[in-house]
């Protein structure tokens, strides 16, 4: 059995080209995860998401044990076979929905109570609850439990959540190898601490040395992208992974847009999940190499141009924005099909081409102008 | 340029094999047609109704005249292009629509006039605005241009109703040929008449032996599936389908479930269109050989089983009845994606095996196997 690791493959400044290796695959980094919420990247067959690039996908916890349920997921053999996608999955802890899509909850030094946004039917997350739940899944990266606040808040609320998530990340962190023990998880699979501490270098800072004290096999950096900001999402990463150990892989939850993805990398994170691609499919924007394109303008109205030529998306290339404009304008659900292929693809596109970038040792260089395209008003 | 045309290649009882010529590719028949109502087939890729087998598909008149305009997609390129569908399509004449989604309409000896559904628009269909649409969008087979009634109806209403779809059958026909002399139309290209006149014998015979009088490329038989049941509806084929020529298409219109089928391919129908597994498919409802599947049903909710192995889609085999039922209960847009694929493939696998059982003479016998296998409780 092949046990998790990082493997370093080069550096062009702090960006950072490397492998993570699993028991499923393979993931080169710096690295998107399609987000697959209930067990679905929405609106794509699994072949599309492997097809896009796509070496890992993320799954949410707070989702799946709601509906369909942690345990029928176990007895149906696990979240891959569930889903059909045969390499490793990603699950978040559930901390993050608990906040922003669960009502009436209560935060105890135990856990977090909430009520469903499905169903209302009452719940609990504990650390252990939550590792429970993503070894029943099957997930290949874990995430340990934490409590994610809004920003902006007062320093001592965010000093508190930092702190309990701390005290928490040791919980997930003895119930994980609880599970391995118990053989609910193997040493093939791994659990990531969260660095939280809001957009305030100093309490960062201290949540990174103590969760690199209890020495992970990864490293996340969550709490952000909920407001802050790019400047402020930015300088926190600055003043955040010079603590985290260069040996271990770092992951920016949550995040972004493009130019969030190139910076972040630029700094050196390695990993990235975000809904945008999928979200923007559905609400009817693409991401092309000339910037984001809203189909619902009229001026595509009779446009016969592709979407992006240089996309390595089929349906990028295929379809006229007239014909994108029309099925947008009618909700058809071909419209979200084709729009979420193409982002889905783009993102996983931008991510090979940075990875190329850092590899030839031309990352900057490549930034500015890609960010340049970006931007451009088309 | 070839011309349109009809080969009928096998008869078994009254059940017809053969082939409709057209520039853009032969129809085998019986044929089905998947219905792409505003330009694309809901929820499928034109790929995947190619690849399930489709010969021809259907586009609406109504729904595109309103959005994106006629004119407009005659700027584009015209249908086929805008779509990305490179095979024959059929274009429907607005008039049912008019009847089914249009408000406040008034039928006069001119035309139709309503407000679209979409918008509250004003709009007048009359025979020559509904084959000049259909030239624009390039129709491969046109349809002239008739009243369609909600069934039960009083028989002069119905007889009312047929006289005048009479008439404009000759003005539709006068339309077509002047398109074709102007260049807006070629000989490759052809117009159907519609045999109106309700559940009604004689208004049936009269309506079907005033359309050969006039000489048309095919005949539909409309104005059935709008409430007589399937009785009533078998018992009108078996009276109108004499009536018309062996050496031309028959094309039974809006039908419809796999026993109408049968039963009306046994007497003799050629052509079929239908909504019905694109909408099943989006309502949780799947087609198989061994009958539907409502996937909603919490009996799927850890069945490891595949929906349909005799299916020729690859989605019937690889996804688990269990993922299925998630999907659907979670609304998510792979589960409308998947299963109207899969019923896509079945109404084709289905037409398929009709055309097998014609050529091989056991039609009858094939027909009563399959349709004990699809009244099947399972």
């Amino acid at each position: 059995m092949q046990t998790f690791g990082y493997k370093l493959l080069g550096q062009d400044g702090n960006a950072r080209l490397g492998e993570i290796q699993t028991p499923r695959g393979v993931i080169r980094t710096p690295a998107f995860m399609p987000v697959g919420t209930v067990g679905t990247v929405k609106a794509l067959y699994p072949e599309q998401v492997k097809g896009a690039g796509a070496d890992i996908l993320l799954g949410n916890t707070y989702h799946l044990m709601l509906r369909p349920g942690a345990e029928r997921i176990a007895r149906l053999g696990g979240l891959h076979k569930f889903m059909r996608w045969d390499g490793p999955i990603l699950t978040d802890s559930g901390g993050f929905q608990v906040m922003s899509l669960a009502t009436i909850r209560k935060i105890t030094e135990e856990g977090a109570q909430f009520q469903s946004h499905i169903d209302g039917s009452r719940h609990m997350l504990t650390p252990e609850r939550s590792i429970e739940i993503q070894c029943l899944l099957g997930s290949d990266i874990q995430m340990q439990f934490d409590e994610c606040i809004e920003l902006p808040a007062e320093r001592s609320e965010v000093e508190r959540a930092m702190a309990l998530s701390l005290r928490w990340a040791e919980r997930s962190k003895r119930a994980f190898e609880a599970q391995v023990l118990a053989g609910g998880a193997t040493r093939g699979q791994a659990l990531f601490a969260i660095v939280q501490g809001g957009v305030d270098s100093e309490l960062r800072q201290r949540s990174a040395r103590a969760l690199v004290e209890m020495d992970f096999p990864g490293y996340a950096v969550g709490g952000l992208a909920v407001g802050e900001g790019h400047e402020a999402m930015v300088a926190t990463l600055e003043e955040t992974l010079p603590h985290l150990p260069a040996e271990k892989p770092r992951y920016l939850m949550g995040v972004g847009t493009p130019l969030d993805l190139i910076e972040s990398v630029r700094r050196g994170i390695d990993m990235f999940d975000c809904v945008m691609p999928t979200r923007n499919g559905r609400h009817g924007t693409a991401f092309t190499w000339d910037g984001r394109v809203n189909l619902h303008n009229a001026r595509h109205a009779e446009d016969l141009a592709p979407l992006d030529p240089e996309s390595t998306c089929p349906a990028a290339r295929d379809y006229s924005r007239a014909y994108l404009h029309h099925l947008v304008k009618s909700g058809e659900y071909l419209g979200a099909m084709i729009l979420s292929w193409v982002n889905t693809v783009f993102y996983q596109d931008l991510m090979a081409a940075m990875r190329k970038a850092i590899a030839e040792g031309r990352f900057d260089a490549w930034a500015e102008a890609t960010k340049a395209r970006l931007e451009r008003k088309v």
